[in-house]
């Protein structure tokens, strides 16, 4: 793995609690610099464990830095956290919840997450051919017979996104029929997440490049005033994978499991998604045959497109994907605000 | 698990030598059928150890059993197995290579590996959207967040694809450059290779539904009398990935694990494949911008249309394709004579 100097890494952590789960995170996160994005009251006081180099933005600031724009960054929802993702000067974000802990490998050791994502954020992707094998960047791996030599160098990978023991990530009904399921399978794997393929991308435990796909990493309007809660990051993994696979940058999953500690309430959960489980059946078919133009050649760019066909193709299904669509023209009118061209690089690992 | 009748099965194996590696199987193969192709000097005896169900063909046999058709069958390659998946009456076929033994899981028990594929072949896949907790109808695993629930319901597998601990399986200058490499990662997942993604399908440890794919799981022209060898299994691969695709089928990979236990030739391998090396460079894109038409709804029907475009787009590379393509006819030919249209289903799982 390619050194990491800690100062490439911001860690971004959304919250509406004092922040006792970083004494857990201490010998991993202490290094790094936390961006800490406090939802709801913004009266109350976070704590903040001490030895931990931080800075802290609660709705009062948010609204004071963007202005007439800072409605595009939600309220009352984890949607909140990519306002962290805006204000980093960093290369590389890593973003947690806050009742995940450290979770031990199937020999007892605690599991390091964030070296691990920037070990898989500095390999390279494997887009375009499934190998059977796995990572065939990780030691004792390789491609397999029958892999094309010519895409053996790999692309740049722009997101790796980790995965969690104990609570899966289920939505409200599936919470509701298995209120006792618990995940106990340590896949030891990292995989490419093919071309053309969509998945369901969970912010619990998720890293990625900002310079490659930070313009794309939004999580749109959701929580306070708007129907729909709990998609935040779903839209982002659809929005990310789609810009990713244009631009020619790699999308990781699997390895590192944190422990997601808490099951939230699959009632409260129900009231805020239940609107996306029925407009994802359309919501999914539209990135599915998304194409982006040649002329889009970095994540900004994209994501402008993207808004453009949000407007046009989600917009008969309800109000508020115009409201999203102009949210997302918000989103890189600010992005470009805080990441002028220069600092917009559209391809470095 | 949907209990799987022993008639419902054969095991097919090709071999040049006596087949003592069954001592090692024997718990878990002697309940079912085995065919056995026997490759090269049609004289020699090839020994069964006592006990085991079987029928052997050799070389003589396929020549008087196929008449002028013989020649799509390989000789002096392990391509030959393919000639025991058009004469198997069964739904399943699971085909093994004679150098793979009985691997242990992390908990040191023997795997049996049959057992496991006709597990993954009576689920449904899931190719057209990624499951990050692997296969979702595993015990302890679920659909995650942001799966369509239109997409649950899954498709019938066409294919299961396993593994091997010990000898991976590297082409002959992987070999060359790591050649005390040895797989000792056990990664405990299945997944559906997601549509429109090809993969390298190695056919040591491979199980299938006949009904469902078996004409399109041709090996070739390979071996004695042709330029090229140890492509069988990657052709095939290609192609039923490509036939899957089109008819809605799904293509599983990962467990189960058996032991590898020797690693053939790389100079020889090198000799065999060298062709191979460099034409892949075109036939992988070949097979990934493949349409198939409407028209055409079996295995079969696919296959034919396969066979026509292998004439036409890989023709021009080298004269081998242009035999290549006139033995896929054969095939299928052969295939609908052995097979014919009463019992070859279109749909079933």
């Amino acid at each position: 793995m390619a050194p990491i100097l800690k100062d490439e890494v911001d860690i971004v952590i959304p919250t509406i609690r004092s922040l006792n789960f970083l004494e857990n995170w201490r010998p991993f996160f202490e290094p790094y610099h936390l961006i800490i994005i406090q939802d709801g009251d913004p009266t109350k006081v976070i704590g903040v464990p001490k030895g931990f180099d931080y800075e802290l933005y609660n709705r009062n600031d948010i609204n004071r830095i963007l202005g007439p724009k800072a409605n595009c960054i939600s309220f009352k929802d984890g949607a909140c956290r990519c306002f962290g993702f805006l204000v980093s000067k960093k290369k590389f974000i890593y973003t947690i919840d806050d009742d995940c802990f450290v979770a031990k490998d199937p020999t007892g050791k605690d599991i390091d997450t964030l070296t691990q994502h920037l070990d898989s954020l500095t390999k390279p992707s494997t887009p375009y051919f499934f190998n059977t094998l796995y990572d065939p960047y990780r030691e004792g791996a390789d491609f397999v017979r029958g892999y094309p030599f010519s895409l053996r160098q790999g692309v740049p990978t722009a997101v790796s996104h980790g995965l969690w023991l104990n609570i899966p990530d289920y939505d409200a009904p599936t919470q509701l029929v298995k209120p006792l399921e618990r995940n106990t399978r340590y896949v030891d794997a990292v995989m490419t997440i093919p071309k053309g393929t969509l998945y369901p991308m969970c912010a619990m435990n998720l890293a990625f490049n900002r310079e490659l796909i930070g313009a794309a990493m939004y999580f749109g309007i959701m929580g306070e005033g708007h129907p729909l809660g709990r998609y935040d990051d779903m839209w982002a993994g659809w929005c990310t994978k789609v810009v990713c696979d244009h631009l020619g940058y790699g999308v990781k999953t699997g390895l590192p499991y944190l422990w997601h500690s808490k099951a939230s309430n699959p009632f409260v959960n129900l009231k805020k998604e239940y609107k996306g489980l029925f407009w994802q059946e359309e919501m999914i078919p539209f990135f599915q045959s998304v194409v982006l133009p040649k002329e889009c050649t970095n994540a900004q760019q994209c994501y402008l497109e993207l808004a453009k066909l949000t407007k046009e193709k989600l917009g008969p299904i309800d109000p508020y994907f115009h409201n999203f669509a102009d949210a997302m023209v918000a989103w890189i009118e600010a992005w470009e605000e805080f990441n002028p061209p220069a600092n917009a690089k559209t391809e470095s690992v």
